[in-house]
């Protein structure tokens, strides 16, 4: 049997790989690599890194692909990721129908963890509903940037027995449910962080989380919003992509 | 300056350390461990293992006290919280006042990650505020069981593009949130899990998530809950304590 380890590598620091990933990455021997053109240069960097620091006893290759271009100009959003996915789905089971031999191992490295808005795992079960090829596949968690934004601000996610709402920032936009004090929000293009700019809110804003370009701003969102907003263009206008995650509070937890 | 790290070691599972975990394991001189009666033996062996697997070239000692107990016949169930944190300030004060010389490092040992429904950083954060002692801190993100139960049934958390909503048995029970499809049910004392019961729901239910005595179940919530409570009962009465995580969901995602 073929088998296929999404494994996540964490939020940019190559310290936040787990052990149990250290275990896995030497299992793999050929490594499957969807490219994203604008974030190319620095995730191929972190994948290097943790390939080479972590890897010991184990011949591996790598195999790249450019990645599949979601359609954003698709007016119905789920459609347009589905036909995202699958044209991940065809790539993927031509990786594993040529690429793998029988009993061999192949890795697919994620960003943070595979189990947070990504989208290997169902790619990979839709691959196996279609029936035409026949592997196993295990899930091997990572730290989120949601884990290094709320470490590296030393906050707790949740106020006192409290939710926590993770969203997107184009859901944000859509306003927030009743109720929901906390917010924590992902794939932001930048359009979301006023939503809630008029209510008294704090914000821990965190960029490049884990990396060393990691910057962190927090304080009341009304207070910072501007600069929040003046340094993320900077910053994506000098790198050529950004990655921030944000925890907004309606109620400060004291 | 005396420093205290605050380090997830991530749910159950010794290989779910990361490697900036093991690095601050191997700083640290003094282990402070609050002793939780029922789960003691199970949370000791993980511990245990830990700091034998994962510290090499560091000597270092543990200091254990009896942890305050949370009064939970307080009506108040916030005031019940601050008092319990009241106590556990005075504790770690203690600790750092009289086992840490200046220099020193302190390590915290948290199950799962200390962002997600873990006092530790809000404790030390009031022992700052009140001045009476200096210290620095450091909080190291550790992988949940929330991620431990999504990788180990192989799903993703969110439904494509859409939010996720982590929340206590307690908040369940007083209902969700409007617009809420999929929640994430974390220190139920098992009277949360049938609050949905009666609608079209899936369930993704795990239990000592990470550990050798991991017990998963899923389909759908109406068809295994009686199963879930009486193997919950079981497992609990077999093993003195229970720690289970679930994910609700509402609109199953195809």
């Amino acid at each position: 049997m073929k088998k296929v380890l999404i494994i996540g590598i964490g939020a940019g620091n190559p310290d936040y790989v787990t052990m149990q990933a250290v275990k896995a990455l030497n299992e793999v021997d050929v490594f499957f690599v969807l490219d994203k053109g604008e974030v190319k240069e620095d995730l191929v960097k972190l994948r290097t890194t943790v390939c080479e620091r972590f890897i010991t006893d184990h011949p591996y290759r790598v195999v790249e692909v450019a990645s599949p271009m979601r359609n954003t100009g698709d007016p119905d959003y789920k459609s347009g990721v589905r036909s995202w996915h699958d044209e991940k789905a065809a790539i993927f089971s031509r990786f594993i129908a040529t690429e793998l031999k029988e009993g061999q191992v192949g890795g697919i490295l994620i960003w943070g963890d595979p189990s947070l808005y990504d989208s290997t795992i169902r790619v990979l079960q839709q691959i196996i509903a279609d029936g035409k090829i026949a592997f196993d596949y295990e899930v091997i968690p990572g730290i989120t940037s949601v884990q290094a934004l709320a470490a590296q601000h030393k906050i707790a996610l949740n106020a006192i027995g409290e939710p926590v709402h993770t969203t997107t920032g184009r859901k944000l936009l859509e306003g927030l449910p009743q109720g929901v004090d906390t917010v924590v929000v992902m794939l932001d293009n930048g359009s979301g962080i006023r939503a809630l700019a008029d209510e008294d809110v704090d914000i821990y804003w965190g960029a490049y989380l884990g990396t060393p370009d990691e910057v962190l701003i927090s304080g009341k969102l009304a207070e910072r919003v501007d600069e929040i907003e003046r340094i993320r263009a900077d910053l994506r206008a000098r790198k050529g992509w950004i990655m921030d995650t944000y925890l907004l509070r309606r109620t400060p937890d004291r």
